[in-house]
C-alpha cells in the first residue's frame, strides 16, 4: 500500500507531530477495523467497520462528539450523539443507500447481546455514516445487506488498515482521482506521558482541480470539474483523556484538515465527523458519580494540531493508496500515486 | 372521535389565537395525512405518513427547519434538513425501529418517479421520525415494513385526521395514559389575509403525573412514574410565508407547547420538531434566483404563538382521543377521556 | 417581601422537589447576591452581582453553560461562555444600555487582582447580562456608572436575597405587572446526599394577559397588550457534580420554567439562561489533567427538573415581591400580590 | 502599499475567482471603511469602521450572519445578530478592551438619529469585534474611547482600503510577524450578472512557524512559537441575494480561508466571521410581506469559494502590507514583505 508520505507527498512544519508506529487509527490502542468489499456486477462498494474497544458498547459506552462542516448527507444516530456525547454501537460507514441496512445489522447485533433493548433498557442508537459511491457503482441496486454489515463487523482487526479502495470506499472517489478509505496518526506527549490521535477517512468529495498538495501544487487529474455531489467522513479516535467540550472542539479541528487541502465544505457534500475518546468510558450501569478526566487547557492546542494534521495526511493516504478506476459512465478516475510518480517536485 | 375541547380541556388565554375549522394539520391547504395501523401478535404499532403537497417532492421541495429540545432519538434525515432547509420526500413517524424500512421506501418511491437519483442527480433525504412503543408494542419484532410504509402513504388523504391509537400513534402512551396521534390548529389574520398553522404530534413522552392541564389540575393515572423512554415528535405546517430563519424561530416554539403540559424535555425522551412551511418551495431545477417572501418581523408572535398552541392542544388531543389499553408486560395505560368524564371541574 | 408561596399561588406537583431553606440561589453554598439599586429623577434601575464564590474568579473558574432561548439582547460575555464554558468574573446583571460601564467595572477589578491580564496573560471576559427597563426608566441616560458597579459587587452577601425592584430589576415589569428580580431554589436527594440548584431571575418579560398561573388562573393587570420589548435573564446555579455536557443540559431546561408561565420567548425578548456549578472548579494554573466529576445520567432528570421548577417559581416570586409602579409614559404597572389578595381560588 | 499579488505570494488554482478592481471589500458598492489609527506612548491602537451603506442602518437594516470557529473572544452584539440575522450599526473593530467605549459610540449615535431608541423603539444592537493587541500596546490602558469610535466612523469612505498597522490593525501580529488589517475580493459571475464578495480581516492570530503560503512555502519568523493569544475577525460583504440560511452558511466558508494558511482556529484566539449582504435590506419600518432574493443553491459553491478565497488572500494582504514593529516587551515582529523579498521561489 502506498502512503502519502511513500511518495514525498507530506511536508511538515516546524511545529507537526510525530505519527505513530502504523500511521493509522489502529496505533490508538484498542481499535479495530474491518472491511468488507464488494465488486463486480456494476458494483463497487461495501462497508467499513471501526470498533472502539472489544467489548459490548452498548453496556460499556464511549464519550463521542459529532461536527457538521457541510450537512449534505444522510447519515444515521448523530442527533443523538450530539445531544448525549455517546457511542453504543460500532460505528459503520458505507454508500448512501446502505445505512438502512447497516442500521438493521447494528440493533440486531445490539439486542442479540442485550435482550432488554426497547423493552426493560432503552432503545439502541445505531451509527452509521455514508458517502454516495454512485460514480462507480450501481447505488440504486442497494446492494448492501445486512450481512455485508457482519462480514465488516466480523473482519475488524487490530494492526495495519487496509486504505485506498476498500470497504466502503471501494467506488468513492476524491479532487477527480480515484479515493476511498485513508488513515493517518499523531503521537501527543504531555509530560512523560505520550497520547495518540488517529483519523480514518471515507474521501469521497471536492471538485477535479481543487486538491492542494502540502507543497502548494495542484495535481491536475485532467477531467471536467463537476458540482459535487461527493462527500467526506472523518472518524477521529483517541486516547487522550478530554471533558465532552474539548472533544467536541477536537473534533471540529477536522474541519481544518479538511480545507487545507484545498476543499470549501461544498454544498453537495456532506463533510462530517465523528470524534471518540476511549478514556473514561460510560458504563450502562453508571455509579451515581464517575471521574471524568479533563486535559488542561493549556494543553489543548495540541490534540487541535493532531486531528487537523491527522485528518489531511488520512485523506492523501486514501488518495495515494487507490489504483485509478473507469467509473460508471466510463470516465477514468486516475491515480495520484501515479501523478506523483510521473510529476517530480 | 373526543378532543380536549369536548372534553373542557382546552381554557383559552385572551392572547389565544382561533383554531382551523378542523383543528387539525390538514387545515394548512394541501396537507394529507395516511396511517397504516398494525395490531394484533403482540403488535401495537404502525406509521404515519404527511404529505406537504401532491406532487413530486424530490421536484419540488418544501422549506422546513428542525428544532432538537432532547435529542435523545433516532430519526432519519435531520442532519440535511439542518443544513439544507428542505424537505424532498413525504415525512414519515413510526416506531424506532421502524426507521430503517421506512427509510428504504422513501428511496425507492423516489427513484421510482426519479431514475436519475444517485446517478445524474444527487440522492435522496428521507426523513423519518420516530418513537418507541416498546411499552406496548413488541419493537424487538422490527415488524414494520416498506409495504407497510407504502400504506400509509397511500391512504394519505385531505380532511379530518384520525387521531389517537392510530398509524405511528397505535402503541403510544404520554404521561401514564395511553396516547398517539394528536393534531390542532391556529388561524392567524396579518391585515386582510388568513394564514394556517397546523401541529401534528406523535406523543409518547411525560412522567406519569406530570401532566399539567390548561386549568391547572393535574390527572392521575395512578400509576408508577417511571422513568422516561418515550418520545415526542410535532410536525408543524403552515401556508404562511416565512424566511429560513423565521421557519426556524417559529418551530422552536413548539418546544413551549411541550412545556406548558408539564413537560421538562426529560433524558429519555427525543424531543423533536419539524416545520414546513408551503409558501414558496423550491423546485429542484431552480432558476438562478427566486424570491422567497418574508413576513414582517413585527407580526412574527403570531405563528410564535399559533405553534405553542398547536402543539400543547395536539398533545391534548392524542391523549382524549387514544381509549385505554394494557401494554405488554400488562399494566394498564388508562384514558385521559374516562379521568376528565369522572373528574368534573 | 411577599413570595409566591405566601400568596398560595405556588401549587406543587406529586414529582416535585422541594426548596432549600431561603428558597433563593444563595441555598447554594458560597453564592452571594449584591444589588445597587438607583431610583429618582426619571431613574429606576440597577445593578446586581452574583458572585459564584468568594475567591479570585479569574483565577478560580467556575465551569458553566449558556442557552439562548430568544437572542434579542446585548449581554456581554457569552460568546466566550459558549466555548471554554468557564466564567472568570462575577455575573452582573443591569439595564441594556449599563452593559458597557459594568464590563469596564469587572475588567478594572480583575487587572487589579491580576496585573497580569492582557499582557503575559490572556485578557479577561467579563460576564454581563441585560433587560431593558425603558418602560419605568429613561434607559437614555445611561446612569449606570463604573461605581455603580462596584457598589452591587461590594454588597454581595450570602443569605436570604432581596427580591422585587432591587438592583437590575429596579425597573422591570413583566406580563403587564411590576416585576424585577426574583430566585427560588430546590434540593436534590441522590443516595445519602442532598444537593442545590437555585435561579435567580431578572424577569421583564411576558405580554399582559399571557401570565399562566400553576393553577391555570391568567391573572389580568386591565393593561393593554402590547409587543413585547422585554426580555428575560435566568442564572442557574448547583453544588451538583454535572460534566459540561449535562450542565449545559440542564441550563436549557430553564426554558421549560419560562414557557410554563405562559411565556413563548417572544420575538422582542432576550430569552437566556446561564448556568454554573460550583464543582470541580478550573484554576488558571491548572494541572496536565484534573478529574470533573460527571453524575450518571439516570439521575439527570433531577436537575432538569430543578432548573424548570426554580425558574417557574423565580418568575413568580420577582412578581410577588414587586410593589405597583407608574411607568415613564403614566401607565400604572400593578402589583401581583395586590391581584392575589383580591382574587381567592 | 505592498500586497500578496505584489510579492507573488498569491498562486491561484484553475477554479479561482478574479479579484474585484480594488481587490478589496469596498469593491462591494456603498461599502465604506474608516479607520482611527493611534500610537505613541507605548500605544499602538486604534478603531476600524465598516459601514454596510450610507444610510442610518437602524431604519435600514442589512441581513446578516455569525460564524464563531473558536470563541476565545470578548465581542459585544453577536448574540443578536445570531437570532434575528441583521445588522442595525455600522460594524467597529478594536482591541478587547476598547469594546465598551465603542459600543457606548455606536448606541449614542443611534439614538441621535432614532430618539426613541429604548422608549417607543427597542433598543439598539451596536456590534464590536475585537482583538488582543497587547503584545504590541499598553492594552490595560484602556486607551480607545467614544472618541476614537466616531473618528472612524466620520473618516469611513468608498474605494481603496488602507491595510497593515491602520485602524484596530495597528498593533495587531500574526504567525510571529506584524500583521493588522488586510482586504481582498471576489467577482462572481451568474449568468449576464457580475457579483462581489469582500473581505476585510483584523488578523491577529496563528503562531510563529505555522503560515503556510500558497506555493507550500512555510515563512520563519525567527521567533519563539508561542501559544496564541490573538484572535482573527473576518467581515465578508456581498451584493449577492441570499437568503438567511445561504448567507450562514457562506459565512461559514470564511473558516476554511484561515485553515488554508495553517491555521487550526487556536484555543486561545477568537477566531469569529461576520458576513452581511446588501441586497434585500429589512426596513424598521417592513411590510407585513417582502421579498427575499436566494440564490440557486446550483450556484451557492461560487460564494462558497469566494469566500474562503477572499478571507485567505485578504489574511495575506495584513500581513504584507506591515512594517516590522517592536514589541512591547522589546521582540520584533518582521514584516512579511521583506520576507518574501529575500526569499525567491
Amino acid at each position: 500500500m502506498t502512503t502519502a508520505q511513500d511518495l514525498g507527498l507530506w511536508s511538515e512544519g516546524p511545529n507537526c507531530l510525530p505519527p505513530g508506529s502504523l500511521n493509522a487509527i489502529t496505533d490508538v490502542p484498542g481499535i479495530r477495523v474491518g472491511h468488507r468489499t464488494m465488486s463486480g456486477a456494476g458494483l463497487a462498494t461495501g462497508v467499513t467497520a471501526i470498533l472502539p474497544h472489544d467489548g459490548d458498547l452498548f453496556r460499556d459506552r464511549v464519550r463521542a462528539a459529532v461536527e457538521v462542516f457541510n450537512g449534505f448527507g444522510k447519515s444515521a444516530g448523530l442527533v443523538q450523539v450530539a445531544e448525549l456525547g455517546t457511542i453504543e454501537t460500532p460505528i459503520l460507514l458505507t454508500n448512501t443507500f446502505g445505512v438502512a441496512a447497516c442500521t438493521l445489522a447494528l440493533v440486531r447485533r445490539a439486542i442479540a447481546a442485550n435482550p432488554g433493548i426497547g423493552r426493560n433498557l432503552s432503545t439502541v442508537n445505531a451509527v452509521v455514516l455514508e458517502c454516495n459511491d454512485g460514480a462507480v457503482s450501481d447505488i440504486q441496486a442497494l446492494a448492501v445487506t445486512e450481512a455485508d454489515a457482519f462480514a465488516a463487523l466480523d473482519s475488524a482487526a487490530t494492526g495495519p488498515v487496509a486504505q485506498g479502495a476498500v470497504g466502503a470506499g471501494t467506488g468513492m472517489t476524491a479532487f477527480g482521482f480515484k479515493a476511498g478509505i485513508g488513515s493517518a496518526s499523531r503521537r501527543m506527549s504531555i509530560g512523560t506521558q505520550v497520547f495518540t490521535l488517529g483519523a480514518l477517512v471515507l474521501a469521497n468529495f471536492g471538485r477535479a482541480g481543487d486538491l492542494v498538495l502540502p507543497d502548494g501544487r495542484r495535481p491536475d487529474p485532467r477531467r471536467p470539474a463537476e458540482a459535487e455531489k461527493g462527500s467526506v467522513i472523518v472518524i477521529l479516535a483517541t486516547d487522550l483523556p478530554l471533558s465532552d467540550r474539548q472533544l467536541q472542539r477536537v473534533t471540529r479541528r477536522a474541519g481544518a484538515g479538511l480545507a487545507r487541502l484545498g476543499a470549501y465544505w461544498g454544498h453537495g457534500s456532506g463533510d462530517i465527523a465523528l470524534g471518540f475518546t476511549t478514556a473514561d468510558r460510560l458504563a450502562l450501569d453508571a455509579p451515581a458519580f464517575q471521574e471524568i478526566r479533563r486535559l488542561g487547557d493549556q494543553h489543548i492546542d495540541l490534540p487541535f494540531r493532531a486531528a487537523a494534521e491527522a485528518t489531511q495526511e488520512a485523506v492523501l493516504n486514501a488518495l495515494c493508496a487507490a489504483p485509478a478506476t473507469t467509473g460508471r459512465t466510463g470516465l477514468v478516475h486516475p491515480s495520484l500515486a501515479d501523478w506523483a510518480r510521473r510529476s517530480p517536485k
